[in-house]
């Protein structure tokens, strides 16, 4: 496939350099300063008050473009506190006022609800408020997180100003085993990468045909644990047109082009993995760690976030709960992505089998993820997550500990009450 | 039907005369005080550490009937902050420690779920450490809500003792016309008394055969409002007996006894009603504060709580709300009184209803109720709301005005946005 700079700029171009070449004003090489226009700016409800206020006081400005820019109530939604409630209450009125779209409590989780509604598509730039902003990297847009400042004036002028990242490329070669995940290989690319081993790189991810857009999500998402810039999963197959996306040809990393790291990862070598506390890139296999941990009681299990919430999430612990019981002492947090998740996986019955199984739902969003609300950890208590930070106090008490996996690790492991693998629970008898 | 003590105590008895005699160590009326016997002690996580330090440092005992005790995490579930968490924490220790029941988060809301679970029961004595421990009335039990100190007394020594308090009679004539419920009947009730009208006096409602175990659930429930000690529905037909209960004869007041004052209300003349800010008894038809409210934008409506958030609460808010949607800019939160309601509405399609009305479902418990997360209001917030208690500050900030009402009204307030009636909203079509 042919780049567009190809016939003026002889040295191929990686997939980040050809999308912030082809929304700024010339073509661009990692290293350089790129100055690009920006397809939308995501604002979160944490960060909204901070937002308004630099748009208002500091710049005195209004949106350039109000269809560019989303605010998500997602964080502690439904609202916590007054001061919650109040910081909720004025983006309300900011959208109002200025035209920008608002995603009220219970829509969901920012990024999905973003990816929900069209609002990152291939050859984007996609700015938000929050780190995880490298998700939309799975269907092809230049996602990235940035602070208060940056995106009020993205949201002011309409562009933003970058360094154009070096890039790592991540090949999958083989197939993934059954009872493998993507998240699984996500934390396994974190591992090999390390916490700092992509520090302002752009992640990019040669997966082939392989993989939903649900998984590249995954993928995507968690590129920021590496400290990438960007995580960007190169389009293949049929798997994003079934969704409706267009994708520009131009939107391909060229053959040569120049790569900082290169790292293979052989799919079918995988088995489930899990990060221990306190790094995501502390990772084992799972079937290390339920020796290791066989005499730990784990008390919370949570299933949720941008990360693990969707669809397919919840059917993986589905698949695992249907028939059986959460443990004895063990609370299993179960919130979906979003309220479409939510209605998807009411109407096809798969949170029936969870709320049978003794599963306790909660308000899409982003629920106990960042230690707010529904679900802050006690000093001493375990939880298993399919979250994406393992972090020193990240769920509540920094006496806490987190071990992040998958969906169906989680659910397994909510079964046991002790970190598990869905092998050990299929072999259990279901009830009638 | 005779009462066991007539042939020795010549002067009839009312209900709550004839339980505190029963279950205590001679006849007793008004006035007198009475040592009897708790046959269920009912602790909130809120107060589950006051409890604790009660029993173990204060009075350095165990409870006496563990079987008797009942530990509900409610209030604040799943946990909102490290503290609230480590008290919940606390509360699970203490219970694996002494045998009592634990009803762990999403569980739900303590009174409902000690109905689920056959621990309210016809001739009962059931204290518990939240005020609207009177709903267990709704099945002939003494039920009142006391502080962590009576509670720990009554734990550590399986008695409590009381004042008997004076009684007033209740009598509901006639039926209620379609769209007129028990909400509306409770809090017509509470009007007529006044928010002070029975202090420490126990609600004795005679219905016959009307009313199902949930509507008399809300119309014990709402009985503190008016400042009783406990609020006792006579049994009735074979509304108790339909659920499996046995109704011992001696728990039916006499004829003849003896009540400090007797109101009669005629159920076919009630309309819907509302009580405005900040007062239970301040209480209008539904009409008129439609009229004076039609320029008033409805921040959040709430439909939950042990007053009502049964499965009969959650279908009569979906068919207003079905084929419909909530009205822009209002949220409409939904939470469950229980996992068993959670789990019924799945089944029967009603949450789905709810959810693709735009409904956000909540966890089961309080939710917002005490306005300590999950839907805290902001200043100048207006709430219509399927609660108990509208006073100043109860859900949030104190510059909010709660508005409550039943189900019904609260799911055509949504859809409006603004105070309705479900006759405005069953006139305008619903979507294919």
């Amino acid at each position: 496939m042919m780049g567009r700079m190809t016939n003026s700029t002889p040295r191929p171009q990686t997939m980040a350099e050809k999308i912030l070449s082809r929304r700024g004003t010339k073509t661009v090489y990692a290293g350089d300063l790129a100055v690009v226009e920006v397809d939308q700016v995501m604002v979160v409800d944490s960060i909204a008050q901070s937002f308004i206020q630099r748009m208002q006081q500091d710049l005195g400005a209004t949106p350039k473009y109000p269809e560019r820019v989303s605010i998500v109530i997602d964080h502690v939604a439904p609202a916590s506190t007054v001061s919650v409630a109040q910081a909720q209450k004025e983006a309300r009125e900011y959208a109002a006022q200025t035209g920008v779209r608002l995603f009220d409590v219970g829509r969901g989780i920012c990024h999905q609800v973003l990816m929900e509604e069209g609002l990152a598509r291939p050859g984007w730039i996609v700015l938000g408020s929050d780190s995880h902003s490298t998700t939309y990297g799975a269907v092809a847009a230049f996602g990235s997180g940035m602070g208060a400042t940056d995106i009020a004036l993205a949201a002011a002028s309409g562009k933003t100003w970058l360094k154009v990242p070096d890039s790592v490329k991540v090949t999958f070669t083989g197939d993934l085993r059954p009872g493998v995940t993507a998240k699984d290989v996500a934390l396994e690319m974190i591992r090999r990468l390390g916490a700092d081993g992509a520090t302002y790189q752009s992640i990019e991810m040669h997966a082939g045909d392989r993989f939903t857009r649900g998984e590249r999500m995954t993928l995507a998402n968690l590129c920021v644990e590496a400290g990438a810039k960007a995580g960007l999963v190169v389009p293949g197959g049929e798997i994003l047109t079934a969704y409706g996306y267009d994708i520009p040809d131009w939107v391909y990393p060229d053959d040569g082009a120049t790569y900082v790291q290169s790292i293979e990862i052989d799919l079918g070598t995988l088995n489930p993995r899990m990060s221990a506390p306190s790094e995501v890139d502390n990772v084992f296999d799972v079937a290390q760690l339920r020796e290791d941990l066989r005499d730990v009681h784990v008390d919370q299990v949570f299933i949720g976030t941008c990360t693990n919430g969707r669809i397919e999430d919840l059917h993986a612990a589905a698949d695992v709960l249907r028939g059986r019981r959460v443990a004895p002492g063990t609370r299993l947090l179960v919130i979906p992505a979003s309220s479409q998740v939510m209605e998807d996986a009411m109407a096809d019955g798969t949170l029936l089998t969870l709320q049978r199984a003794g599963a306790v739902l909660g308000t899409p969003g982003c629920g106990p993820c960042m230690g707010r609300h529904q679900g802050v950890l006690a000093p001493g208590e375990v939880c298993v997550s399919t979250s994406n930070r393992n972090f020193i106090g990240r769920m509540g008490d920094k006496d806490a500990r987190i071990y992040l996996a998958s969906p169906a690790v989680a659910a397994a492991t909510a079964v046991m009450g002790r970190v598990a693998l869905p092998e050990d629970v299929l072999n259990t008898k279901v009830s009638a």
